[in-house]
């Protein structure tokens, strides 16, 4: 008997579905069913919103952040602060930050971190880009908002030397406790740091 | 400082991903940033996919299955056996089947299981027209492949009766020790149903 296949158009749904991050094949063929059952409900406006999407959606040639417009809506938001520059990872690292309103100030996305690992090297970064911005007469200080694992802490150290000629200042987050976070499940690291830049109660 | 939004458009595709069984928000944002940034080779495509399911997909009105035809490709098989009907609950279950190749016959979609809890009454499930179905001169047999749970016991005394004046045989799936399991993860009543049922070796 021939392996079971539910048609060509399911199947191919199926397919790309798993290809998303958090769906493996199995939940990608749940995913498909419910689809097809919610038909009107979700499986046409999800259509919808992805061509909307893919003809919409680009990359702002300034930050490398995702939007309907290039320069972003950051970029182009004139109420932020030009003198900071939030340095990220990625996209997705922007949109935590933009979240928690931590920050009014502008970004650039390095489009990941350097990894000798993965063969990540300088120059598939906007590292580039990176220095130019920070060349320019308004911005003081690059906010290094990388994670805190070696690739993000050999990207900060290669970012810092090559801006060393420029005279802003280069700062990271602080690392510590987190909000709401259990002293008994931190690693040691993280309760050293926490330790060592203790503040005044 | 407003809530942050990555634009209406990604918004509104995030909203629509953590729909999807298995998504939850989080994770629906990571899936769209992951669509959007493989735009050429993952959201298009995904779109498009889509658009076809929505616009050639229906439901098979003989037995319920979800096809590019009605009737469905199992429906229309000459080569399988039409003494059989497999009854399962959700269209899910008739893919799991198939997917095992362990029988060649007709099915038989309920789109659920009566569940007091839920109300889901005989009249919301395609039980009629299995009692029609059923009452065909050819079909000899029906094999109620549903969950071991108490809905799909309840759901099957329910067909049981409803078919008791028909020359149908109605069997259900053996209970035991799944293929690959270990016995000490076994509830009680796997166990001892396995232990009644067993065979000779």
């Amino acid at each position: 008997m021939a392996k079971f296949s539910a048609g060509p158009e399911i199947e191919r749904l199926i397919q790309l579905l798993a290809r998303l991050p958090g769906l493996g094949p199995r939940s990608a063929r749940r995913a498909a069913l419910h689809l097809v059952k919610k038909r009107e409900q979700l499986l046409g406006p999800l259509s919808e919103a992805m061509q909307v999407a893919h003809e919409r959606i680009v990359v702002c040639s300034t930050c490398g952040n995702i939007d309907t417009s290039d320069p972003c809506s950051v970029c182009r938001d004139p109420r932020r602060d030009d003198s900071i520059i939030v340095v990220v990872a990625d996209v997705a690292d922007l949109w935590a930050l933009e979240r928690s309103a931590a920050i009014n100030a502008r970004y650039h996305v390095l489009g990941g971190v350097l990894s000798a690992m993965d063969g990540v090297r300088p120059e598939n970064l906007a590292i580039d880009s990176l220095v130019a911005r920070a060349a320019g007469p308004s911005v003081k200080e690059l906010i290094l908002a990388l994670n805190a694992t070696v690739d993000g802490a050999t990207t900060a150290h290669y970012i810092t030397d090559r801006v060393a000629h420029l005279p802003v200042k280069v700062t990271r987050l602080a690392h510590g406790v987190p909000v709401g976070g259990e002293l008994d499940y931190l690693d040691d690291g993280t309760l050293s740091a926490a330790i060592r830049q203790r503040t005044g109660f």
